[in-house]
């Protein structure tokens, strides 16, 4: 067996982690993901996860920009903050799956409704620095998962009405027309008691 | 542990398999792949694979095209022909890895390398339809590979010196100057006796 690849983020959804997970909403699809008190997000997948005890479990790694040029990185770099800022105690994780017509459009044409028809990016950036966010690629997975991408967000929060606008905007974008699932996971930073 | 994804495809060189390995050689990088008598290709990873008789055994994932426009793959589609034509008994397995460099530049800039500078695709379509690829994406796979694709070429014993030209072509271009690891492994249709 090979070594788990070391850009992978595992999001554990169960009794113990970091973060209490305060709702899940499932916005688009057929089926939400099950409630579960704590949320542990690890970099390392554990060997032999504790299975009986996880409501669920999601992976995703890290990966190369797809759509970003370099003028737009350059812009968005500079205003960008970094995950783990003490006041960002309270954070979103979204899972999204897209539908099998968007994966066959060829590159521009994806480009051209995420950024072009969407303003994806530009929508993004009007919630900078306040919205910190990490994107985890899941469809290239050697394993068959239920979602293409999980984004997780951290804001302060005086910054949670914000995030609300932010993918509101979103969703009533092109883009969100190739939604096919859409599940919404709000969580709040509380280190477990004891 | 969650099904395995079936976009994946395993390439098991060791003992069995239909395909006669004929020469493995090192392009770029440290090191060249064992040798090994026969390779076996599949599209679904056995679940306890037999280690002990395997001398190498890659993964990758067929996936969206990350280049290519919809003007291209029109252009493409039209003259490309598929995998396991019968006169096409003769095959490579192309590993490659390329550097940080790569993957730290945007979108625009790795398809201005890739097409632009580099003709990659308009050098493919020269060889088209004697040429037949199937591409497979190794990076975001949970697991540590050692590459980043795996190209497996199929085609007919008289058009073997125009895959080398098309192999030399691609070598030439500036999209090569990233290449961290490249093996060129060749292959000959040879069902195995008894």
């Amino acid at each position: 067996m090979n070594r788990t690849n070391d850009r992978v983020f595992v999001f554990a959804a169960g009794e113990s982690g970091l973060w209490r997970i305060d709702s899940i909403v499932n916005i688009v699809g057929p089926e939400s993901l099950a409630s579960a008190p704590r949320l542990d997000v690890t970099q390392v997948s554990p060997a032999a996860p504790a299975a009986g005890k996880l409501s669920w479990r999601l992976r995703g790694v890290t990966s190369n920009e797809r759509y970003v040029t370099g003028a737009e990185r350059r812009q968005l770099s500079d205003a960008q903050e970094p995950l783990g800022r003490r006041d960002a105690t309270q954070a979103a994780l979204i899972p999204i799956r897209k539908s099998d017509a968007w994966w066959k459009l060829a590159q521009d044409e994806r480009r051209e409704i995420f950024e072009e028809h969407s303003r994806h990016l530009r929508i993004g950036a009007k919630y900078l620095p306040a919205i910190a966010r990490r994107l985890h690629h899941c469809r290239d997975l050697g394993t068959d998962e239920p979602f293409d991408f999980l984004t997780w967000f951290e804001y302060a929060p005086g910054d949670a009405r914000a995030f609300d606008d932010l993918v509101a905007e979103l969703r009533s974008t092109p883009e969100w027309s190739y939604m096919e699932r859409e599940i919404d996971i709000r969580l709040v930073k509380e280190p477990p008691l004891g």
